[in-house]
This record gives structure tokens, sequence and C-alpha cells, in this order.
């Protein structure tokens, strides 16, 4: 199922496609796609219905951030080693885990807005992985049970506010709209191997991510495995799973957001995002 | 006034504390002590009830969090000079900000489970700041404004995730049960000089810190302004404002938690917390 939500800012209904790729309405069966809508009875629920006998959504309404209600917003750093190597770090021995605020996510299509003055804002194409089902200190075998599915994340990182101004990255990170999620919740049944994924990511055109999950240094049943022992991980909660070579900061010499810039980014077959940059 | 949640996890009703220290039920006129409950407007309608004219709460039942369904708890490190010396580090040029999971967060009383393994877990008294109207981008002389009140905050801290498992304190602040919230939350309006308040806590009755929000390096008001850049504060979220001299790490030798302690901690006018430690 690719599940979503659409409608205005802090409105959205929940929303499913059909095999046509058009929005059918999900408001009849769940209230939103959040917390305890995604544990694998929900889902399994979900999955039984008609996709073709639910009303179509006319028009081409705003898409919100597929998981409504996040109450974790946690993030991988440096979790593929030709990122690490152009950001100058060392490759990490566990992963790198940081926080990105709840406030900050937003529609995959929605405006990217650069702090007040930002002069080292940047783009990072990732893997966002939902929990469906409460995990808690699981082994990396059992991990993906506690995954509904997956989505696109755009990390969007103030490089100043990361490095420069203190010792954690929070500060960075966490700008509204510094989160787009989206466009849907790919439920993991329908993606064959979450470590094969091709991913990419233009700024105006010009390709400069272009990387898989492949090369993760941390594979995602280590990610969710590895957090649940750092925290009880819900029912909605997103994991961000770090972003390959590619980002601006990483340039020679390196490439910061203005303004105006039109983002697009992609991971196969979990659809595409596009960000108008604004000041 | 002096607003708590009582009950069962999970399960909490809104309270007021009336003169005499008793507990009377708010649920029939706020769902939760949380979100839009402590917007400015509904304090001012809060105010306006004849406590001693609501239902009195027979027992003496579970405080939970003064504070449900905290979207951000942000927290603030190093913010007395007293406690970066003991800490061996600079005290630093702007606040140093990190994230505490919010599903960390537990009553007042509640035990402090230690993770698996932990050899390094400490304490923290801490001022906790509740948001109570929106703020993005306030300057230091409105920020206040934005303040619904305070409370008492124990930061529970695992030194080695925190210092020595990779680049962010994140992975060391947030386990289940390492934050302790409340009794209540006292509104702005009782606190007459939230920049002295003396605050204080004891384990195994040794009194191990003792100070006074007099000695912060940025106040309230400034982390209010400071953290409003960052991201978008909204009513409900938690600012934690760092603790005085005196934790475990702190000693020399070093004091950690091994579990079957008790930890009793409190801030002048906020109240009074005491916790059991398990492993």
């Amino acid at each position: 199922m690719k599940l979503l939500r659409y409608g205005p800012e802090g409105q959205e209904k929940p929303g499913i496609l059909d095999g046509e790729g058009r929005i059918r309405d999900l408001s009849g069966h769940v209230s939103d796609i959040a917390g305890e809508a995604l544990t694998p009875e929900a889902l399994a629920e979900l999955a039984e219905l008609d996709v073709n006998g639910l009303p179509l959504v006319e028009g081409s309404p705003r898409l919100g951030a597929c998981v409504g209600q996040v109450r974790k917003f946690v993030a991988i750093g440096l979790n593929y080693a030709d990122h690490a190597a152009e950001s100058g770090m060392a490759v990490p021995a566990e992963p790198v885990v940081f926080n990105k605020w709840t406030s900050c996510i937003v529609g995959p299509n929605d405006d990217v807005v650069l702090p007040p003055g930002s002069v080292k804002s940047d783009w990072e194409v990732e893997l966002g992985v939902v929990i469906g089902k409460t995990a808690r200190q699981v082994s990396e075998a059992e991990a993906l049970d506690h995954v509904a599915g997956y989505c696109v994340v755009n990390d969007v990182s103030e490089r100043e506010w990361q490095l420069e101004r203190g010792n954690t990255w929070d500060k960075g990170k966490g700008f509204d709209t510094f989160g787009p999620i989206g466009p849907w919740l790919v439920t993991r049944d329908e993606v064959a191997d979450v470590q094969n994924l091709t991913m990419w990511l233009d700024v105006d055109g010009k390709r400069y991510q272009n990387g898989s999950t492949k090369t993760m240094i941390f594979t995602v049943a280590e990610l969710v495995a590895y957090c649940s022992r750092l925290m009880t991980l819900l029912p909605g909660d997103v994991i961000t799973t770090g972003t390959p070579p590619g980002v601006g900061m990483g340039q020679k010499p390196p490439v910061f957001l203005k303004g105006g810039e039109v983002i697009r980014l992609g991971i196969e077959g979990l659809g595409e995002q596009s960000q108008t940059v604004r000041r």
C-alpha cells in the first residue's frame, strides 16, 4: 500500500494510492496515517479494503507529510562511507544518532524556508523508516517486524548551526520546514529489498546525489535495533537513515542554498519530492 | 496555580492543587494539562474557577508528568559555570542545545530504570520551562510572555552513552524513565523571580546538588528566545535549562547510580520529586 495524507496544512486527511496512481479517501476507515493506524493489525485491516471502491479524490491536493503526529524524528548521521569522507569525518564505529525537532516536519512538496541569515543550508536525500510496532531492545533479526514502511525524507541541514555553534548537531537540523516527509508511506511488504534502492537528488536540474541504500554502513535492521536500545520506538516514529555522497558541503567549492532553487529528490519505488527554497 | 496530572500511567487526569495542598479534579474543565490548555487564554479561564468547589480527589494517587503530550523536550547543557567546570568542559559561548526523546518522560515519583549494562548513570536537578504560547523568533524581552509556567525536571543522564558513544549527547539522555517532570506545573504568575530559586538534589539522603537559578549562564528569557530561533516552540513543549554543580560525574572519584538508590530533588516553590532507581 502507498498511504498518504492530503489537504491543507494541519487539516490533512488519510488517503491511499490506487492502481492508477490516483488518491482514494481513507477517512471512512482511519482518522489519520499516524500512531496506532500503523500497527501490523491496523495495516492488515486496510489491506483488506477494496481500494477502487473508496471515494476518489478529485484534483491535485497538497500532500502533507505521509505520517502525522510524529512523536520522535530520529536521525542517523554519516551512514554512508563516501558521505563521511566528503564531510571530512571518520566512518563511525557505531551509528551517530541525533534529533530533528518534530515541528520541522512538512509535506514533500512544501517550500523549504531558510532560517534568517543562513549561509550554509544544505540538502540530504534519505530513506525514512516508519515504525509500526513498539520496539524496545529488539534484536536485529526481529527489527524489521517493527517497521510499518518506508518513505523519502529530505534531511535539510544548516551546516553552520550543525557544526559551528556548539557541540551537538541538533541546532542545525530542526528548523521549521527542514523535514519534508513523503510523498507516501510504502508499506514494508511492497519493498522487496530495502538495502537495494537507488536514490537521487537534483538542485535546479543538476544531479548532486546519486546513491543506493546498498552502501549504507549500518543497515535498516541494525539501525532499528540500535535505536531501540536507546529509547522505546513507538508507532509513527520516523528514523531517517543518513545520506549518500553529494551534499552541498561536500562540493569543491561547497555549494549552499541561497533561496529560489528547486530541489527534487526520490528513492526507487518510494516516489519523489520537490521543494522550492525560500528565504 | 499548581496544575498536575494524576492517575495510572497513560490514563492521567488533569488536576489542580487547592490552598491546602489537596488535589482537585479539573477534568470537567480541561481534557489534559497539555498543548492548547496551556495558552494564556486557557490558563486565564482556569484561574476564574472556584478551586474549592471542584471535586476533591481522595487518597494519594500516582502523579504523572505535570505536562502531557509533550511534543518537544528541549534540553540545555552546561548552563551553570560551576557545572561546566566539574564536567571538564568550557563555559559555552552560546547555549548548548540537545534533545531528550519524549518517550523518556515519566511522573515525578516514578522509578528511574537504568538501561542494561549502564555503569555511568547520573542525576541532574533542573528548572523546566513549559511553553504556553507559540514562540518563533521571539526577542528576549518578550520571551517570558510565551511561558506557561515552571516545574522540576530530573535530567537523568547516562554519561557513557552521552559522551563516549559518538558525537552527539542525545544517545545518553533519552532512555525510558530518564525524564521525570513535576510534581506540578506552577504558572508563571506564581513565580516572583525565576532567576532566584534555590534547587537541591539528594541521593540516599546525601546532599549532592545545592544551587540556585541565580547562577545560570543564560537566563530563562535568553534560552526561550534562543531556542525560538532554532525551532517553533509550541504550547506544551518543555525546555529543561541545565543543572548546577554536584552531579555524580563531578565527584572525586565519580559516583554513579547502581540501582536501589532513592533520589530526592526539588526547587523552591516548585515542589519535590522522589525516584527509586531500578536496574
